[in-house]
Parts: C-alpha cells; sequence; structure tokens
C-alpha cells in the first residue's frame, strides 16, 4: 500500500520512467517495482505508454482516477506525519514484550 | 489493510469481543482475525481487556491513536464508495486482456 501511494504521488509530480520511479523505491527491487506499477494500472490508476523507439522508452501517467486519489493520500500521510512518533513508540514498547 | 480498517470502524461502534468481530469479516478465519487484531494492538491502535471471568472474556477499545485515524479510514472509504464502479471496470477490463 505505503509503495503505491508514493509511486502515485511520484508520477503526479513528473517522474514517470521506471528507471526514475525505481530510485524513490531503493529497498523494492525492479520485479516488485514493476508489479507494482501493472497493480496500478490494472486498478486504472495510471495508464503506461511505451514509445517506439531503440531501446524503447516506458512512461508512466496519473489517470483522473489516479490524481482523485491523490487527496486521499495526503490525507494518509498527513496522518502518518502528525503520528509518527506514538506510531514508533507503540511499535518500539510492543516489540520489547515479544520473547525473543 | 482493508480488514484493519473495518475493524476499527467496528470496535469504534461498540463491536468490541472477537466473535463479533468475526462475524464482521466472514471470510476471514479466527487465526487471521487474531493476527490482524494483534497488529492493530502493536501499532497501537486498539487496547486488548481480559475479564478473568470462566471462559475468560475478552474486550477490545479503540486507543486514542486508533480514533485520530477513524477520520482517514472514512475519506477512504469515500473514495471507494465514489470510484467503485470506475475500479470495477477497470479491473475487469484489465482482467480480460489477461492471457487465460
Amino acid at each position: 500500500m505505503a509503495n503505491g501511494s508514493t509511486l502515485l504521488v511520484g508520477i503526479a509530480q513528473g517522474i514517470q520512467r521506471p528507471s526514475a520511479l525505481q530510485r524513490m523505491l531503493p529497498s523494492a527491487t525492479r520485479r516488485v517495482l514493476n508489479v507494482q506499477l501493472t497493480e496500478l494500472e490494472h486498478h486504472g490508476l495510471v495508464s503506461k505508454t511505451i514509445f517506439a523507439e531503440l531501446p524503447p522508452r516506458v512512461e508512466y501517467e496519473l489517470t483522473d482516477l489516479g490524481r482523485s486519489l491523490l487527496p486521499v493520500i495526503e490525507v494518509m500521510e498527513q496522518w502518518g506525519n502528525t503520528h509518527r512518533t506514538a506510531l514508533e513508540q507503540a511499535l518500539a514498547g510492543n516489540l520489547a514484550e515479544l520473547p525473543n
């Protein structure tokens, strides 16, 4: 879910080529990136254009449906930023309780 | 993700016991339900109270952090309801293209 919204925001900011999107998600392999881009495409949130060049160039764009999701992503990110410390403390506290 | 928000909304509405929560998520096994409730607990979104009765009674409650997430879930649900048809058409259209 987090990668999906990161990709949508990146594409909205004009980062449209897979190689550039990959740099936004260093922890994701190219295969994972492609799976997530295909998932976004299947949900009608992005469209993919393949330019008949050598080597072929691929670019992604937000669809209207994808664009309509940006305010929701914004609300989620604001919540995350506001509550990051409380979330981290909860996770840290609960991890301490786990039997090691 | 979807189950998590469904559980939070249910608990907010006073559905606090695992058996009642289970009825909200018929497709989830009890084990999946417990894993998700534990996940919500680890993220500090719900608290669990075990009443020393026979048999022991367990109830879940939203924490302040969990309650603060309800408006975000509301925005997500509104987006989903508004765009359900477009999403379903995109998915149906793309499934038709898949090689069978």
